[in-house]
């Protein structure tokens, strides 16, 4: 069964919209936060957690890393990442372009493909748009992603324009090989194309327009959130979003704070993944519903509220704030897990409630008061 | 109320019982064992896992580590260690003394106490019958320990007996400021007086003996799996048994591997903590129903059986080896979560089967098979 989207609203206020994505393994309400599980597990939370306490719908692999560890062949023998990790959800997994170019070391871009060595180990690969569609092909996510060029933020004009090219040329290899190929485990999997081009206006609607006539059953924004003012992410959106079809999901990678989610949502994202829950988590930063937490700050040595009152799950309501803080100050690993768990519900739960509203029609009135209130510095 | 025990079944092939401990926070059956939460957190699981997974019935704090972090204020203000944790199930405090001997710096040792630095920020403190009992009610556990003396294993036999003598002088010291305050928050706190002596034979009887007549609603043995061979610990853990009360729980700290916990139980133990579970299922040592697993070696990378088909609880059969093993070697928190939590389920059951096996009269075949088998290699 190929993915399908159906769209439930369209708010009138905004471009946001309410869907539902259907997968091999089951469906998906948009808009949706997608948790990141780099290398086969979403950092310090359990599988069980991720159901029952985040209600994840849909998580994050990143095929560089799991490529790296544990490596093609067991996956493979373990029919594929949903079976290695035992997670019965969707995943989608990324194309490990941007970690080839953020995390690899000495790396050599060429038209067949990217040579670079492992940050583990140093050993050599080469990742080309085929040899990249057949370790998806391994993993076996629901929704796989081209692989693309990730040029630096602050790109020049023609170094960005010739690396959409490449990018586009790389996509038709991506779609070719795919087609000449077989899902592994008996399910479909989905190709997502990424839209590039930094932030020039022409070459983003180029590289929709590229996008959009291959009809994939869904499209990626890629290249933001790397550095460029929150404005230009916001503008780049709303340009893209505009000139992707409206009848697929668009799914903005990387991005962002709470608050970048809400005003994406408005420019029409129905998908988002973001390390932030967890990274900004094990640091000790809380997003909460009354705005944000530094919980290693001495103010919350004594503060026996719970961690956040306005989330439904068990979590936020069972630790306090005091007691959480020791927990970081003593360096006690449990700390790690529930600071990671408070955020990632909190995500889950500000998706879910932008849902509501789109659906009710006050979606707009809704962000507005919402951002202003989860910006707040506790 | 104070803790009372009723003693529900005894061995007729050894001198293992099956039993039940009453306290405020509730019901212990014994032979039962403790997991350690040193710091207010038993480290890398939720306290919904402890009640959930583990079944844990009572857990173990560290009046050490609580008193330097969190402190004594933030525990008062917060209800006691119950409140702070939100653990609702009964606590058991150790003194203080063990960590005092093990890991504080330039520690002194007077009539009066122990000066000793702190291993965090060096400042100086002073432990006391007086001040430990001061801590232990503000920390508020349902068993709290006597403040003892913990000489080094390989002590002399003058120097060990000092040493008794004044855990002795300690131990009545203790008592005596118990009965002059009350308890904090509202229910009874029970003293245990700790037998000393080292591997000295008269020692141990005396200890015993003087301990005994204080007629405490448990006891404890201490100074052992300190280094000694483990003939040793047998040993004196049996002299021990058999010269402290039938009709009281015995607590033997500290102890130990599986095989130990279940040699101890036919010597008529009730009570055990040790941190091998939490501290071993760190470094990927696991204890299962089929022995012992190194699950950072190669041999589990394609093993896709489940961690332990032989325990009752989900994570032992939700997660394979293989998986376990790639967390382990990426460095995933998740790791030290499933394994933590793999071996304290399987302390607990282990303690659950040997009350069972009490209870049926088969203990003791039960014990020598299975010594055999959960000592493997694998
Ligand atoms: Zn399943
Ligand atoms: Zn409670």
């Amino acid at each position: 069964m190929a993915l399908s989207f159906s769209l439930e609203h369209t708010d009138a206020d905004s471009k946001a919209r309410a869907g539902k994505i259907t997968t091999a393994h089951g469906e998906i309400s948009t808009p949706i936060f997608m948790p990141v599980g780099t290398a086969g597990s979403v950092k310090a939370v359990t599988q069980q957690q991720l159901y029952q306490e985040v209600k994840a719908q849909i998580i994050l692999g990143n095929t560089y890393h799991l490529y790296l560890r544990p490596g093609i062949e067991i996956l493979n023998k373990a029919g594929g990442l949903h079976g290695f990790m035992h997670w019965d959800k969707p995943i989608l997994t990324d194309s490990g372009g941007y970690q080839v170019f953020s995390l690899a070391q000495s790396r050599k871009i060429k038209e067949e493909g990217v040579l670079f060595q492992s940050h583990i180990d140093g050993s050599r690969h080469l990742f080309s748009p085929e040899k990249v569609m057949d370790i998806q092909r391994n993993i076996g996510a629901d929704i796989i992603m081209a692989f693309d060029e990730c040029p630096p933020g602050q790109s020049e004009y023609n170094y960005a324009k010739n690396s959409l090219m490449l990018t586009q040329r790389w996509l038709d290899r991506c779609i070719n090989h795919l087609n000449s190929t077989e899902p592994l485990y008996g399910y479909e999997q989905n190709l997502f194309p990424i839209v590039q081009g930094n932030q020039f206006h022409d070459l983003r609607k180029m590289s929709c327009e590229y996008v959009a006539s291959k009809q994939a059953p869904g499209n990626a924004i890629g290249g933001l959130s790397v550095g460029e003012p929150e404005a230009v992410m916001y503008e780049i959106t709303a340009l893209c979003c505009e000139h992707l079809p409206a009848d697929k999901p668009r799914y903005l990678m990387g991005v962002g704070t709470p608050w970048n989610i809400l005003e994406c949502i408005s420019l029409g994202v129905d998908m988002f993944d973001c390390v932030m829950p967890t990274r900004n988590g094990r640091n000790g930063m809380l997003f909460t519903t009354n705005g944000v937490i530094n919980i290693k700050n001495k103010k919350w040595a004594d503060d026996f509220t719970p961690i956040d009152e306005g989330l439904p799950n068990e979590i936020s309501h069972y630790y306090t704030k005091a007691y959480l803080r020791h927990l970081f100050v003593a360096g006690e690993l449990l700390g790690l897990t529930i600071a990671s768990l408070q955020n990632l519900c909190f995500y889950l739960w500000l998706v879910s409630e932008a849902r509501k509203e789109i659906i009710k029609g006050t979606f707009t009135s809704w962000k507005n008061a919402m951002t202003e209130q989860l910006k707040q510095r506790l």
